[in-house]
Formats: structure tokens, sequence, C-alpha cells
């Protein structure tokens, strides 16, 4: 606290990321990142932006990156907006389109910054209570009354429960008022996306990550499909917030990670393959798992704490995340999704954990 | 204009950055960006990281960099904010530290962020007219009654000119109960820092960047340094907007950069030793240049209107910077010190302009 803080400053909450050790040897399943390193191309396009030209500023709008991005959604460049991770973009998303006279509505289980967000813009929002099974329903968004917009992560995080395609559709038709943003953080291992629905409906926000399935978490990249009316909003903002989030080498990395569709799907459907194996494992250790289609699982055991489980991994050397709040999620872990050999580690030391 | 905007971006007038031509072979002179490309050791450090670690999220807390700015300052970590770019740090700092009920002050001629910042966050501000002959006048902002924070570049933009250490002092003296916010983007290339008096004051946050003085505006990276108080103020914020808005090749490129001393001074005096040369050429032709302590200098010519010089230099392939307001500074010209080569091309083209 200090005399010298804006007032707003006083009341933030901030967002507490998962933890990034800085011992080696652990087996890192908390934060959810790849398992695997990103494409060589992408190495290969930083390399060859690390010279001279980082002397230059990078292209303010980077063009190229909105382009590899259209194409690979089959959308135009002017329905993409790009910044510093999506964590950026969602920032600006809700200065740009969420401070509205009626609240914000989210599921009261979901990424914890959307609150934070909400704190710093001053954007009132109302949480929503998932379903007794932890699903998102539908209904509960068509049947609030006036709102000032919705946010939904599909699929859901931190339960990795997903709504098909239909379902978003069916949200949109009950509110073509208000802008509807879809955080797909995960989409890629196992949901349907709508970002082909930016194209009919012009309330529809969606937002991406190039941190999960295209392994660039360390890069800090993500977007957003929309409307170009939406994204002119985005725009405005960025724009008067900072004119090159996206460095050189981060738009160069971009490009290529957009444009390396055989290394993505390959690196998907690994990533969904071991997720099988790593539910069965857990199942067979009396685990009840939510169904995902993300590269994490969320579940819990019915005999055992969630804080002492996680204490227990992380005495093996396995790091996996556990919230404390809400109360309903407390006996739950959240656990990325690693190797096969990060697999077999984890369930290793579940058996010791267990015993 | 779109129904689904917040309503506070229908109001703003977004940062205009200097053009980034995507056309090669022009002499560019346009956004003072280092003439040299930055130290080796830098784009080693950049090579290094390149790698599958990229699949990992950064230091949330970029503490290697915080380390390596305090230690080049000869101050200590807690009193280092870091982001992407000093852009990124000025407009958080205008939310965690400059919303108050009395005006921010800063000059009328100065950064042209400056008003942005402060419509996007609802900053009330008073611009404060330069002297006649351009200098910023200490005494006018002791005179002002109660502010609610005060902002200066040092030296300013886009004028060049400095103000010694001593009139800082007088300055933070004259206003211990509100931030004073020293900007010092070209501070290296030939005025004083005020850096380490944030051990006398603690409302003064000094900001740097990575883009002029160490060549790495292509990699977007700038800091504060001030009161541990304040850069809590600032962490805060950060925190609840973007966790990690470094990725892992700036940082890497970043703590490269700061601790190549003998790079970082050899490259400042070629930039000064090539300055001064510039001057004397622009003077011999009949140039009014102000006494420039920065990259650059704002020059005007006494026979010739600044837009149409300005014009006559792109048509001869040489870039430089025109601003149409405010009023008294459109006959100015802003030119960015190049190398030497790029000297001599500005120098040839100015006489065919002036022919």
């Amino acid at each position: 606290m200090s005399r010298f803080w804006s007032p707003i400053v006083q009341t933030l909450t901030p967002y507490v990321p998962g933890e990034q050790p800085k011992i080696d040897n652990l087996v890192k399943l908390n934060t959810n990142e790849c398992p695997y390193g990103p494409s060589q191309a992408v190495l290969q396009a930083i390399a060859s932006q690390t010279g001279d030209a980082l002397r230059l500023y990078p292209d303010p709008q980077a063009s190229a990156l909105k382009f590899a991005v259209a194409k690979a959604h089959g959308l135009s460049p002017e329905q993409v907006f790009v910044g510093n991770g999506s964590d950026e973009v969602l920032a600006h998303a809700f200065m740009a389109l969420l401070q509205h006279d009626a609240p914000l509505l989210y599921p009261d289980v979901s990424y914890s910054f959307y609150p934070v967000y909400s704190q710093l813009y001053g954007v009132a929002a109302r949480q929503v209570p998932l379903a007794e099974d932890f699903s998102v329903r539908v209904d509960d968004y068509l049947q609030q009354g006036a709102n000032g917009g919705i946010l939904i992560a599909n699929p859901n995080a931190p339960t990795g429960m997903v709504l098909p395609r239909s379902e978003i559709v069916r949200l949109l038709q009950g509110n073509p008022d208000s802008v509807v943003i879809i955080d797909e953080a995960y989409v890629d291992f196992g949901g349907e996306s709508a970002a082909t629905l930016v194209n009919d409906f012009p309330q529809l926000l969606v937002v991406h990550t190039l941190s999960k399935s295209r392994a660039l978490a360390g890069l800090r990249v993500g977007y957003a499909l929309g409307h170009p009316d939406l994204i002119e909003g985005l725009n405005r903002v960025k724009d008067s917030f900072n004119s090159y989030p996206l460095d050189r080498l981060a738009i160069a990395g971009a490009v290529a990670a957009m444009e390396d569709v055989a290394w993505f799907e390959q690196t998907c459907q690994r990533v969904i393959s071991t997720r099988e194996r790593m539910v069965a494992g857990l199942q067979a250790r009396g685990f009840e798992v939510l169904p995902s289609a993300a590269n994490f699982v969320f579940t819990r055991h019915p005999g055992h704490d969630g804080a002492k489980l996680a204490a227990g991994l992380r005495e093996q050397r396995v790091l996996v995340r556990h919230f404390r709040k809400p109360e309903r999620i407390t006996q739950f872990l959240r656990i990325s999704v690693g190797t096969e050999a990060q697999t077999d580690a984890l369930l290793a030391a579940l058996d010791v954990v267990l015993a």
C-alpha cells in the first residue's frame, strides 16, 4: 500500500500463475504446457530473424502473422487480432468490448484470470454456476436477463469439459445483442472450434493461444478472431496501449507455427493419445476423471484429500496444480498431459503417494 | 464504430507510430532506431534459448533481467519493473500511479503517446507549454497548484533538449507528494540519468527502453526504476493484465544487452559523434538545430516549409519524421542519427531538395 498508488491498485487481487520452478528434474505437469518442443520450422524462422534487424521496430500491425492466422482458419486478416499471449488479448477485450452497464456472465469455475480482468477494468460480472456434473449449461446463459457480454472457455479450464459447436450456436442465437467470447485455448485437443462462426455472428470473438497446441508458451503469442468491427475495437485499445506488443522473433516464430500444419496435427494427436492412457491409469487407481477435451485432466480420488495428494506428488518431484478455491473444486487436481515417460513417472509417483 | 464497443473505445484517438516501410533501400531516419545492430552477445544469448525450452512459460517475474538492470544502475532488483517496451511500462504507470483527482502535468510538446494514455485511463491532464526556446522550465511545474503527477521526457522528444540532473532534483524537491516520472528513453546519448535519485525520492519513477541505446527496438523491452512501493504498484497492475509480458528470447537478449557495457558505451559514442557531424552539416545548409542530447535532432529551415522538406526527402528515399501538430512544431523535422553513410545520404538528399 502506498499513497502514490492509483485508488484502483488497492482493490486488485492479481492473478497468480502456476509455479515456474527454477530447479530441474521436476516432472512439470502444472501449467498445461506442450510436452514436446515446437516445430523445427519455428526455430529456424526465429534464427533467421536473430540479427541486425533487431535494431528496427517490428511491424506494428504484425501483418504477416494476421495473414498466417487468417489462412489457418479460412478467414480474412481483417478478422484477426494478435497480441502478447491470449492473456493480453483477453485483457484488451475486457476493456474494448465488455465494459457495459449490464453484467458480464462467465462460469463460477473457469479460468481464474477472468475475475481479475473484471476487477482491473471495473467490469461488473455475474458468475454462473456450473451444473452439478461440472458442465456449462447454455440454458443458464439464455435466462439471465440483459447481459453485458458472455465469456466461456471451451474446453473449460480447469475442468477440461467441452461444449459441442451446436451448443455455442444456440448460445449465440440467444444472445444477439452482446459480445460472446469463446476462449479456445485448449480446443485443439478435442473440441470443435467456433472460429468460422465469426462469419455468421457479428457478436462472436474467438480467442486462441500458441502456448498450448503450438508449444510456444515461452514466445507469448495469442490471437482473436471476429467481425472486423470487433477487431477494430481491439486495435483501438491496443494502439492506445502499446504499438508493438509482438517482437520480431515472436512474429516470425508464430507465422512458422501457424504454417506447419503437419507438426501441429501430429503433436495434438500425440497429446490426445497419451491423455487416454493417463486417464485409464488414473481410473485404474481409483480416481474419478472428468471427461477431458484438453491437454490436462481434472481428477479427484474419493479416498484422498486433493491438497495432500498435490503435496505428496511434489515430494515425488511431480508438479500438478491444486486450487484452494472455490470450495467445490478443492478435492481436485489439474494434471497436464506430459510425455509418455512423464506419464509413467506420474503414475509411479501416485502408486507411492496412494500406498 | 460498433454497438459492441465499450463506451471508452469511441473516445480514443490511438497513437500513430512512425512508418515502418515494407520497401527496402530507404534511408530510414524516422523512428530513432539505433543505426547499428545489437551486441553479438545479445544474438548469442537469443540463439541459446531458441530451442525446446520455448514450450515452457518464461519466468513471470523475469528475475534475471531485473537483476541485470539493477546491477547496471547500482540499484536492487526490488527497485526494478520490466515490461514489453517502455510503452507498456508507461501504460501500466498511468493506470497504477497516475489516476488521481488532481491533473497530471506534462509538456505541451513531448512524446505524443502521453495524451493517448491519459485518454485510455481517464487521467485528467494539463499540458504545460514549453518555453519560447522549447526548453522545459522546472519553475512552471512548481507553480501549478496540486497535481496528480508529473511526466517529463528527458531528453525531451521530439526536441532532443535535456534538463540537467540538478533541475530534476529541484523538480522532485518541489513535488514531494505526487509521482514524478522521468522518461529517459534517450538519456544515454548525452543526458544525466536520474536513476540513482530513486534512492532519495520515493515519488520518482525513471523509465528506460532497450529500443534506442541497446539497439533492440525489435525485441520490445523497457523498464522502470523506483522505490519498491512504486514497483509493487506496477506489478499489481501487470499481474492483473498479463503474467508473462516478456518472452524467453526477450529476457535472454535483454540480460545480455545490459551486461555488454563495452558495446553499449562504444555505440553511444559513435551515435553522438555522428550527431555532431550531422548538426554541423545541417547548420552549414542554413538549418536551425535545437541542441540535442538524443539520437535525433529537431531542426527547421527558415526558408523551407517543414512538410515540403519531409516530402522532398522522401522522394530522395530518405525517411524523416514530420509532425502536423501542434502548430508551433510544424516547421520542424525530427531526423534520427544514422550511420556515417546514412548521414552522407541525408546531406546529399538535402542538397537536392534545397536546390
